[in-house]
Parts: structure tokens; C-alpha cells; sequence
């Protein structure tokens, strides 16, 4: 069986085994890893091994692999670590070759007794063939097929395949992104990488046909070669994004405490972006952030932007911050700062660039114009709309959202044919008015396929970052 | 008069007259700058001018400032750029000599009208020894006084100052500080700063017993050497934290357009915080959370910090952010290590720095263990407590929150004994649940006198500024 044949069918399985049940539940509920995968709705074949039981809440219990009616496509272990190299042997013997060790307790310790264990349980994996996901990890989560062997994760599908070395993370991630109406096709955490690393998961992901974009949290990685080469070939066909934990001095050695990994150094990680072109995010937040653009935004455009909005502080705030994010905000023709002039009063506005001439924001026209008139300029490849949501603060204040929603998906993009724009807003108001506008705002604007972000730093570095993965592909295509 | 009782005057205005009150009003309310001062409650003389009323909705209106009964201590202009020159000179005649000019048109559009306008006016201006705070800003926010002439403020007041170059962003910083509970003394938006400028206003509020915390919002500064001297010289004895726009490429073209003035170097703007000890702020938002730290902690601390959190992957996540803010996790002593080992399991956790422990968060007797333990660290300055609402999420939790959150303001800094410690909270989920748990959290820990902030990066970068304020202001003070 080929990795990418056992991973198949560890993603899809038709059955299930789960080591360390609990025999007897208080409550009548079932806990730990048996109970996640329960509740979550998988539908297929789930046994539970206990060799103390033959029945847990009315179901029928084993008391080991070879007992079982079949080969179950996964074994998660949720047994404590001196049971695991026992556990493994049952494996093999049984011929149930898919392992998910949750239990922690080995080499991320640091001490000696996990140090052992580790060293232990890699050698009988390895002897025997075994395909193991972990130790130390929460490991699959795939709402395709109901399958999540964690609690807190959404239940819709998307096109997103994350590969992380935190199951908290994916916990996070998938979570925070569902604010963005991103969902994932699949996504699992390895921990220490006993026997399937991430290069593993990542050429997996690369022929899935259920994923489109690739997002990653290494904290060390095995064989750095190996990543670099299969991550750059990837890349110019799925997008990949990497969140690299560790590269301070005290995040690489939290990296050693957590997974027992060597984090690497930061130079050697800066030249694995620049030279695979592999998108980096800053944090999980930015990569969620960085996802809108990439599922968002058509064809490619260059790093010169157009800024549109309300407030002159804050203008010049929206260009510090794009120059920050690497765009650039060229100065318009003056033929162009004429014609916008013939409707911008000069008193009180901008109309260079950034453009900050809030009334254009509460006539349909005047915004249009204003879109088609900076459309011309061919030195503008991207345009950000920065809105200031406090200044539609109020009841009765809906219609206004919604007519401007509209024109910003329905007749912006015609006028700007092709050319991507995204929408940032801000709000420092408290009160519940405000939230249900930009609730309004964002439910829209997404629907009509525009990406739409608060604040403006996150619209300028998830626009760059999809600027730049085009630049840089078409760059690495011409070298290689 | 002196600019400080000039400014003292206009901060605490027993009269004021309001030009370019409109003569009719369909709707029988007040519109414009009179319409603020006087919903914000100003309990002072409020005089409307109009040449074309004798009275304005039932109350008396005069032609000119020579026709009122008094000499009022604040001139508001808020009529059309042309009409200015003439305006001021009506303020001489009549002895008025305070002026805030409202009205914009003048060099910030770059037009030749408005650079010969402002021109005139600054020449009459010097000729007759008005002080002009403008023209083309916001104006005044004394919380105190009932005063405001901008919509969108606080009523409350507090000890924060805050000088700006845009007026929007003095609704959108007084707003969005509230949340965290701080509050203003005064704050003042003083746009193109025709004759008073950022350093008379700095030199008023060093004197302003209401004022201990000076925040500033600067594009360009007149005479860099006063500020330079002026802002070292009252950082020693209260804390200036500015944030400067326009200090990249687009960003000082912005600057330009704003309020007419010239950025600078991002190179001289480095030497100056350098050489003056004042606490620079990235963003309008770094600098309120930057703000709660100078509010909340005490005494002084060195940058050598322990986090003790729930979760892995975020332990090395607020490893990283710590060094990005410039904070250092140092390595725990072995003694330590095999102290925590005794109640914090090694399977799952981690106990060097950063501490993943999610138990000892359920437990009182541990937490306080833990930070009895890390407390006797010699090489530990501040403490960063890192929380994942989402573990509380669930109705009924509200007890466990309240709980924790007494510990952390009762018990950890008595075992602290003065050094520092903050929260970070982070939440991923959507339900109303988490927020309800979040508001408990963060109204009892800032009841408590706890820092609290929305993920570590806050919360790191304000405990930094604060530390690197403590140790600059030392170096400074060592070497004049």
C-alpha cells in the first residue's frame, strides 16, 4: 500500500477502531476520542476496544484488533503512552495497518522516559509497515465524511485543506475561517511526525481532488529538501501558505517543549519562501485573512492600488499601511484628479490617492464615476475600499448598506473589468446597530463574491500576498 | 495673554460664539458645529451668528462678534473658506482672540486658491495676535467642561490626553479606548496649525493637572527641534506616546493632502523616539492597548517575561510574539521545571516557558502554586496570563470565569509582590455564549486593576512599551 493509498483510506474510512473507551460511563455518555468521532456524526463502522468489556452503553466492545469482525480502515489510540508499543504490535498482527496515536508522553517531553517510548514505537512502526499519524496530535478532521476526531469544528465543507502541527490550531483555524465563509475539505494534525510527516499529508492534498488551496502550521519539519521541492512544484498548481512557528529564539524552543521539533532558523526559512514562492502568513489569523483573497480574487494583477474611502487620517493610516504590506499607491494623472475635482469639492476632501471624499460614498453615481474615471489610469492595478461604518450607525440606516453592498458587487466589477477589489471596514462604535450593519455588509459583499475585511491592514496584507503568489509564480515559471 | 492661558481659556470656554449657524431650519433642530457644542450639553454662553437673523429657533442671533454682549473666550468658525479673512478680522475689532476654524479650502488642497487663502489669514492672524487652533479640523473635546465640538465622544473623562492632526480620529480613539475603560482629559484636532501648533498644545497639557497620559496624532510638526526638546523634557515626567502618520512613501503623500504638511524622514522620526524616550504607537489601536498597560501596572520591570497559557501550538505562537514585541522567555530553572512536574503532568503540557497547562486553570490551589513557583524565578520580570474563551464556552461556565478571574485580581499579585502581570484572551468561536464570558472576564480583571487584552500580540506589544518606557526614560535620565 502506497501512502498515498493508506492516507486515502485513513481520510475515508469505512470503519473504525478506538483504543482506551472507558469500560464504564457514569453519565451513560461517551467520552474522549470515541465520543468526538460519535458525536460528529461519523457514519460508519465504529468500534470500540476495551479488553476489559464486552459492552460499553449498550454497543458491543473488543478486547483487541484481531478481535474485530474486520480490518478497520483506522485505529485511533487513546491509551495511556507505556500501552501504545503493545497496542502497536496488536496493529500489525491484526493487519489493521492505520494508526492515529493521540496519547502524548514521548519525545516532546524531553525527558528520558518519553524519550524512549519514542524511540521504541518508531522502530516497530517502521518494522511493521505501520502508517501512523502522531503521537501527540488530535488528527482527522474531514466534514465530507463526517469524520472529526476533534470537538470544536465546523460542519460544512469547502475547498481548504489545512495540514497542522497544533490540534488546537485546527480547532482555531477552521473556527476562526467560518467567519469568512471558508470551510475546509480536510485537515489533520501530526504532531511529532513518527511516521507521516507533513511532506506526506502535503503530496496527498496535492492530488485530492476536493482541494484547492493548501494551508500549513510546521513547527519542524524532517526532510527540508524534500518540502522545499515538493512545495514549489505544488504551488504553481494549488496555492500553498504556510504558517512556520519557532523562528524566534523563545518560539524554537517552546517548538522543541511542544512537538519535540527542531524549529530551523529564519534564514533558511526565508529562503524557502523566496525561492518555492509558497505564500507565508503571520499568524493563524493572517492566513485566514490571507484565504479571502486567494478564494476571492480572479486572474492577477500588479502591486499598484487605488484607496477609496472615508476620512483623511485615516487615508493617510490606509496608505502607510499598503506601503507596510508591499502594494503601492501611485499618484493619479492630473487629467483624472481634473475630472474627479468636477464632482469632489477641494475643501474638506482627497482626490489624489488615497481618494477621501466620503459623499461619493451616498450617491450611486458619483461612486461609480469616481470608479470609472480612476479604471483609466493605467498605472492602478488594484483597488480597497475603506469604509467607515460609524457613519452609518443608527436604526433605519439598512437601506443605505444594502444599496451600497449592491453597487460594490453588482456594478463595480463591471466597470473595473477584472481588475480585483476588496473592501475593508472599520467601526469604533459600541453599539448594536453598527454590529448588525457590518453584519449586513459582510453577508453581501461576500455573497457577490467580494472579499471584505475589518480594518485595513488585513485588506492590504491579504491582497499583497495574492499579488505577490502571482508575481512569484510567474517569476519561478520563466527561471525554471 | 500666553499661549497657556490662551489655551487655558479655550479649553475651559465660559462663553462661545459659533459663525455659519444656517438662519433657517426646516426641521426646527440645530445642524453644524453649534448643533454638537450644544447636544454634547455645554453649560456656557453659546451666542449663534448669522448677518441675515436676529434670532435662530427662538434664540437671539447677532450679525457679528462687535454686536454680542460680551467678549466670548471661543470664536467657532464654520463658514465658507472666502469668508474667513474677513471673519478674523471681525474677531480683532471685537477682542475675540481665541479661534477655531472649522472651515477647510485652504493649503492642504494644494490649489492656488487655497495656498494664497491661507496665506491671508496667516498673515492677519500674526498681525493681530489671534490664536488660531485650524483651520480645517475638529476642534475641542473637554469631557469635563461639557464641552465638544465633534459628534461622536464620550461623555465620561479620564486622564488621558490626546493632540491630533485628524479630527475623525479623535471620535474613532476616544471611542474605541472606551471600550477598554480609558478615558480623556481634553483632546484637540488642530489640522493645518495656522499659529498654535503640536507644541503649544504639548506645552499646555505638561502643565494640565487633568492630564497625566499625553497621546498625540502627528503628519508634520512646524519646528521639529522645540518638539524634540519639549517632548524629552515632559516624557520624564508624563508618559508621550505619538503615533506618526506618513512616514512611508504613500503614506507622506497622503500627509500632503491631508493637512498640508510635510511628513519627514522615517529615519529622523527613529532618532527621535530614540533620543526622547517617547513611546511610539504603530496604529490608532496599538495605541489604546498600548495605553492600558501605562494605566494599569505599577513601579517599573525588565523585559523577561513567563506566559502561562492553555494550548500548544499557541504556547509557541505567544513565544513568537513575545520576541516580536521585543520580550525574551527565559529557560526555567531545573528546580522549577521539577516543581511544576509535580502537579503538571509532562504527557500533554508544558513546563518550561511558555507553561501549557490548561488543569492548573480549573484548579486555584495550582494556579497560585504555579505562580508562587515562577514568582521565585530571579530571572522573570512580568507575567503574561494567556486564556482560550472557547474552553468556557457553554452556558453555566459564567461561575468558572468569575472565579478565575477573582484569583487573578486577588491572589497573583499578592504572590507577585509588584511585578507586573496581564491577560490575553482568545476566542475563535461564534456564540453569544463566549461573548457573555469575555465582557465577565474583562470587567472584572480591569475592576481589579488587571490589563486585559484580545490576543497576545496586544498584549505583549503594550507590556513592552511600557517596559521600554521605564528603561528609556532610566537611560535618559542617566546620561543628562
Amino acid at each position: 500500500m502506497s501512502t498515498i493509498e493508506a492516507l486515502e483510506s485513513m481520510f475515508n474510512p469505512k470503519s473504525i477502531a478506538v483504543l482506551g473507551v472507558p469500560r464504564v460511563s457514569k453519565d451513560g455518555d461517551w467520552h474522549g476520542m470515541f465520543a468526538e468521532i460519535k458525536t460528529f456524526g461519523y457514519p460508519g463502522r465504529l468500534y470500540p476496544i476495551n479488553p476489559k468489556a464486552t459492552e460499553i452503553n449498550g454497543i458491543k466492545a473488543y478486547p483487541n484488533l484481531t478481535a474485530l469482525p474486520e480490518k478497520v480502515d483506522l485505529v485511533v489510540f487513546s491509551i495511556p503512552a507505556h500501552a501504545v508499543p503493545a497496542a502497536l504490535l496488536d496493529c500489525s498482527t491484526s493487519g489493521c495497518k492505520n494508526v492515529h496515536i493521540f496519547t502524548s508522553g514521548f519525545k516532546e517531553t524531553g525527558e528520558p522516559e518519553g524519550l524512549k517510548l519514542q524511540k521504541e514505537i518508531e522502530e516497530i512502526a517502521r518494522r511493521e509497515n505501520l502508517n501512523v499519524v502522531g503521537p501527540n496530535c488530535m488528527g482527522f478532521y474531514v466534514p465530507k465524511n463526517k469524520l472529526s476526531t476533534m470537538g470544536n469544528t465546523p460542519k460544512k465543507s469547502g475547498p481548504v485543506a489545512f495540514i497542522s502541527q497544533s490540534g488546537g490550531f485546527i480547532e482555531d483555524f477552521t473556527m476562526y475561517s467560518s467567519k469568512f465563509g471558508i470551510y475546509f475539505s480536510k485537515a489533520i494534525s501530526f504532531g511529532n511526525a513518527l511516521t507521516l510527516d507533513s511532506t506526506d499529508f502535503l503530496e496527498y492534498l496535492a492530488q485530492d481532488d476536493d482541494t484547492e488551496i493548501i494551508t500549513m502550521y510546521l513547527e519542524g519539519v524532517k526532510n527540508g529538501a524534500k518540502l522545499k521541492t515538493l512545495a514549489k512544484e505544488i504551488n504553481s498548481e494549488k496555492p500553498v501558505i504556510i504558517l512556520k512557528g519557532g523562528l524566534t529564539e523563545s518560539g524554537s524552543r517552546a517548538v522543541a517543549t511542544h512537538t519535540g521539533s527542531l524549529a530551523g532558523q529564519k534564514k533558511m526559512w526565508d529562503a524557502f519562501f523566496r525561492q518555492t514562492g509558497v505564500v507565508r502568513a503571520d499568524s493563524l489569523e493572517d492566513m485566514a485573512h490571507t484565504l479571502q483573497s486567494f478564494l476571492y480574487l480572479k486572474g492577477s494583477a500588479g502591486s499598484n492600488v487605488a484607496v477609496i474611502g472615508m476620512g483623511g487620517g485615516v487615508g493617510v493610516a490606509a496608505a502607510d499601511a499598503c506601503s507596510r504590506a508591499g502594494l503601492h499607491l501611485p499618484a493619479l494623472s492630473t487629467h483624472a484628479q481634473s475630472r474627479l475635482r468636477e464632482f469632489i469639492e477641494a475643501a474638506g476632501n482627497m482626490t489624489k490617492n488615497p481618494i477621501d471624499a466620503g459623499a461619493v460614498f451616498d450617491n450611486v453615481d458619483e461612486l461609480e464615476k469616481t470608479f470609472d474615471i480612476l479604471n483609466q489610469e493605467p498605472q492602478i492595478d488594484a483597488f480597497i475600499i475603506s469604509l467607515h461604518m460609524d457613519w452609518y450607525s443608527g436604526s433605519g440606516k439598512e437601506n443605505d448598506v444594502e444599496e451600497l453592498a449592491d453597487t460594490i458587487t453588482s456594478s463595480l466589477p463591471d466597470i473595473l473589468k477584472g481588475k480585483p477589489l476588496v473592501v475593508s471596514w472599520r467601526s469604533y462604535g459600541q453599539g448594536d446597530d453598527v454590529k448588525k450593519l457590518v453584519a449586513i455588509l459582510e453577508s453581501r459583499l461576500r455573497g457577490g463574491g467580494i472579499p471584505v475585511f475589518e480594518g485595513l491592514d488585513r485588506a492590504a496584507k491579504s491582497l499583497s500576498n495574492w499579488v505577490r503568489y502571482q508575481n512569484d509564480k510567474e517569476r519561478l515559471a520563466l527561471r525554471s
